[in-house]
């Protein structure tokens, strides 16, 4: 059970888009929630694949917490920008759907923006805004966690604020597109979880005790002994920058369409063994699409000369070639889309015990 | 001559518009330009305040390389978003009108862009971002460095990047605006050679080496034996998220509007000793302004809640009172606006050389 299986791209999505079929989702959001979920197998952020359909989404969608079923509610549409209601149809879906709107808004002003709430989990950030990329947009899409709480201010006894991710996305040419795809913590709690579940440590600056000391133990993460760290890491190092950009995400897809917060008033009250407290619920998302083809002439051409000009920086000697960001996933997506997609043996029997014909068919 | 003198607000203020007006800036325009340089001062960022006045913004003017008397030329109006050229009027006022105008279209459309190229210097990405906040609105505002090159990507043996900075403002209720600004590098320039002037080290973390280990001797940053790191650090601490972010601020400050980028062919030719190669000329700047109460009621209120929270987290045993970025800023400038803005000697004897009115009237 510890083994690895190759299984076709076209068929892996299939499966997906068939379990999440069955559990009432159209067709059509049933194909790009599956081609959501699968992007991170097919480039490589396996902590935000297929291990989720079981664990996260499944559970959502049996349990209520997300409504297969539900349409988007546009609430304020003021063409540039729209206010949308999620009603807790699947994030993978309806985030998809908020930058396809955003771009459509885009080719016409120039800049497009969808504030989503009551949004749920909405897998990989980065690819959602590469959906702008494959436009010829730049696409900046942003999450927050809901009421869920998990990383603490610098200074602070109690967790305030959620792993809050942010992804920003532009075509580079014949090149793969540049695709930052980040937390505003030093890694997503699904990195911690996945070395405390392999039973290995974490790299020192991930973790630390309530005295600032570093934790390499990625279980004491779980068991409220070690809190996640900001990007940037100690105040010195700029760890309040972290916290800053945690906080720009918690403005951006929370504030501007009024989901919930994970500052609140019941943050300060009750007690919690660990920082993981409140659900991640009532979550925002906001897109916000950049056209810069309708300002001006010649975006193409610029951005794979600058993306173009990076790939060619000399590297120090001993280190690999210099890229961007996305440019690593991307390869590995075309290798996987031409060759198939790794994907843990165990993984693969969960998946073929809700999709049987994915058995038949192999 | 290394004593400080407090000079009443107004007063600084005064000054330094009136040595922009001596330059050619029409007398709105240069009380804008002194109140961004001031902000510096105001709220304690004295790397970006008065010390740029001698050392980068007059010789800026009396180069040519900025033009007193430019206006801005909007060369494409969709209404949610403009592009303009800069024709390289001095940024700390064009910046300040960029996100002006951004106020003025997200009021109407939910979303303002005003994307600006050939942009000069602009000083701290705060205080245009605050302007939108004093509006009851969002603001985001980046600037790349031209094509000026200071960062190296990660593994690279070339500078191709700026310390590209990036600031957003959001209203805070009855306190102080939230108002993340920051460089994208751990930190900027300024903060290395402060501590160089100084003869002070700088933090580990900062500075690189050829071979990635730490450099404390702030000197080696020009001297070209050492490097500045990117916000994250380590690949293993997320430098890469770092280096993605300066990108991010290189695509939406630069490659929107069309303005010159580090990464260029140029930068990989050539001999540089030091890594700052390139000049800042033909910058790019971008304001992007949401306006939630275009969009939903109870904006103002949710984020008066959001960041009060904040503030009542509890701080770890020893630790002082958690504030938000921007809070620090918020209080020092207070206090300054109502007792006097400290001011080296040196700098004010600068001043006094270029404002005689200003030692007149104390």
């Amino acid at each position: 059970m510890t083994g690895t299986v190759v299984v076709p791209h076209a068929e892996l999505l299939g499966a997906v888009a068939s379990v999440f079929a069955g559990r009432g989702l159209a067709r059509d959001r049933a194909a790009t929630a599956a081609e959501a979920l699968c992007h991170g197998d097919l480039t490589g952020v396996t902590s935000h694949g297929l291990v989720n359909l079981g664990r996260l989404y499944l559970p959502l969608l049996d349990s209520g917490r997300a409504d297969a079923r539900a349409d988007l509610v546009v609430e304020r549409d003021l063409g540039a920008s729209v206010l949308a209601d999620g009603r807790r149809a699947l994030g993978l879906w309806s985030a998809a759907q908020a930058v396809d709107l955003a771009c459509a808004r885009a080719a016409r002003h120039g800049v497009g923006v969808v504030a989503l709430r009551d949004a749920t989990h909405f897998g990989c950030a980065g690819y959602h805004a590469a959906r702008a990329a494959r436009r010829g947009m730049v696409g900046l899409v942003v999450s927050n966690c809901g009421g869920q709480r998990i990383a603490r201010p610098p200074g602070g006894a109690v967790a305030m604020l959620g792993t809050n991710p942010l992804a920003l996305a532009c075509p580079a040419g014949d090149g793969h597109p540049f695709v930052l795809d980040m937390s505003t913590t030093v890694v997503p709690t699904g990195r911690v979880r996945q070395a405390a579940r392999a039973g290995e440590p974490v790299p020192e600056g991930w973790l630390v005790d309530d005295d600032g000391l570093p934790v390499t133990d990625a279980g004491a993460f779980d068991r409220g002994e070690a809190h996640l760290r900001w990007l940037g890491g100690a105040p010195e190092t700029g760890g309040y920058k972290g916290y800053g950009l945690g906080l720009l995400v918690e403005v951006l897809a929370a504030l501007v369409p009024g989901a919930a917060v994970g500052p609140a008033r019941e943050a300060l009250t009750g007690d919690r063994g660990a920082d993981d407290g409140g659900a991640d619920d009532g979550i925002g998302v906001t897109a916000v699409v950049l056209a810069p083809d309708a300002l001006r002439g010649g975006f193409a051409g610029d951005a794979a000369g600058l993306f173009t000009a990076l790939l060619a920086c000399p590297p120090l000697p001993g280190a690999d070639p210099v890229v961007y960001p996305g440019w690593h996933e991307g390869e590995r997506a075309a290798w996987r889309r031409a060759h198939g997609v790794p994907v843990p043996e165990r993984l693969y029997e969960e998946l073929l015990a809700e999709a049987p014909e994915l058995r038949e068919a192999g």
